[in-house]
């Protein structure tokens, strides 16, 4: 039972506060008993458990550190006061995990089954990318391909707005370069999104699966991004706001992509 | 110019942080260039422009509070120090703006022109009120009807998430009594959503306008809830994921309907 807050352990799970710490590790923080539930179901690469007993008072989670324990899982076990000290939680409940992030290459990401990849252009926030990782997950996405500098994935944030979709999806991350050059070598259909678009999101059949390719919350996509796709659309507008939060834009053209897939 | 973080003209607005004094006043804090200038143009009941002279440096901006000012509009200026002592933004911009919040009556929301209404149930997340209110905007709905204890739409994280929207679109608020009984008075015929509905919402054909009602993040909408409606719909799920973020649920119920609209 660690009772010190600067117990090198507890820093070091702290420290996964930060993104230059998960970047360098690999690994992030799972706080909550419905989160750490969701990334042990999800088959997650749980490294550790954290624990504070004294207030790990849900039945259900008790037994599932149990039974994680009994299969080998390692679990540190927190003083209360310690436990709070690593939470980012009003009312923390006693669980949390250390997860190794999960990131497929990109010559792994393949256009097996519709709708296919969701690819990213810099997504800013990281809330917003787990509501996506979300849809992603709930509209049979294989997966997130983020392209140039991005929000984190593995972000506290991310990871709650994700409900449990960041361990579910997969995950990648490139250059547009490289992008570019993977749509180029494997032919894949690429679908942009503009508001200038003429053709009507709603009023073209797709070719699935493929890739849907949206823009950053702030200038959508370029013209050379949009250059590259096979196909633009644009979502209408009848009010006087001129776009929709990126991941409500996202989740519309996900489900346009599952209604045509489903013929209905 | 007011010097002092303690003038009671300044309490007074830094008091509109909190959703108490904003319910007491029927007033709202709106910050920033991009915001302010949406209200105006949105034809906000702006009461007071707030403005920092030495921390405003965008001409676009300057010429928006003069215009203003020889229209009439009162303005207080405030020292950088002060200002930012109200401000919530990391690099206050000088600009900001009081604004009255404006409530329809029940009564007043009637049902004119596809798609119609939206109410939503007790909605928790100010940041996912914003996002709808804009969602709506986009979609032509003619505003928000609020049911119970919700989140604030004058809430500063709604009022960003809106991206102008909060001034755009009708809000109206009740309990769900008064909902029931404004929804048999007028015949509005009501459409519900719901995970374990049978129907699929792509597959069946909606009278528009109508009021489509969603239950809150946590709980969607109970059985007496979906009771009252004329129609429930089920959003399908693909994933792991057994249910969509509720501005992402909104905005894809949203553009159903629009699609539905234009016969596409």
């Amino acid at each position: 039972m660690i009772t010190s807050s600067a117990n090198p352990t507890v820093k070091r799970i702290r420290a996964l506060r930060q993104r230059k710490e998960r970047d360098n590790t690999g690994l992030c923080f799972v706080e909550g008993v419905r989160q750490v539930a969701e990334a042990v179901q999800s088959g997650a690469d749980v490294v550790q458990l954290v624990v504070a007993p004294a207030l790990l008072t849900s039945p259900f989670a008790r037994e599932l550190v149990a039974g994680q324990a009994a299969a080998g899982m390692p679990v540190v076990e927190l003083a209360p006061a310690v436990f709070a000290s690593i939470s980012q939680k009003d009312g923390p409940q006693g669980l949390a995990a250390v997860v190794r992030q999960r990131w497929l290459t990109l010559s792994q990401a393949r256009l097996e089954a519709p709708p296919g990849w969701l690819a990213l252009v810099e997504p800013a926030d990281p809330g917003n990318l787990g509501t996506i990782m979300r849809s992603a997950d709930a509209t049979g996405a294989a997966g997130v391909i983020l392209i140039g500098p991005s929000a984190d994935p593995y972000d506290p944030v991310a990871l709650r707005a994700s409900m449990g979709a960041a361990f579910a999806v997969g995950l990648a991350r490139c250059t547009w370069e490289a992008f570019a050059q993977w749509k180029r070598s494997t032919g894949s259909f690429l679908l942009g999104t503009a508001d200038s678009a003429p053709t009507d999101f709603q009023a073209t059949r797709y070719p699935q699966p493929l890739v849907l390719l949206m823009g950053s919350e702030r200038q959508g996509l370029s013209p050379e991004q949009q250059a590259l796709c096979d196909r633009v659309v644009s979502i209408p507008m009848r009010g006087r706001a001129d776009s929709l939060n990126l991941a409500v834009a996202t989740g519309v053209m996900l489900y346009e992509l599952l209604r045509q897939q489903r013929g209905v």
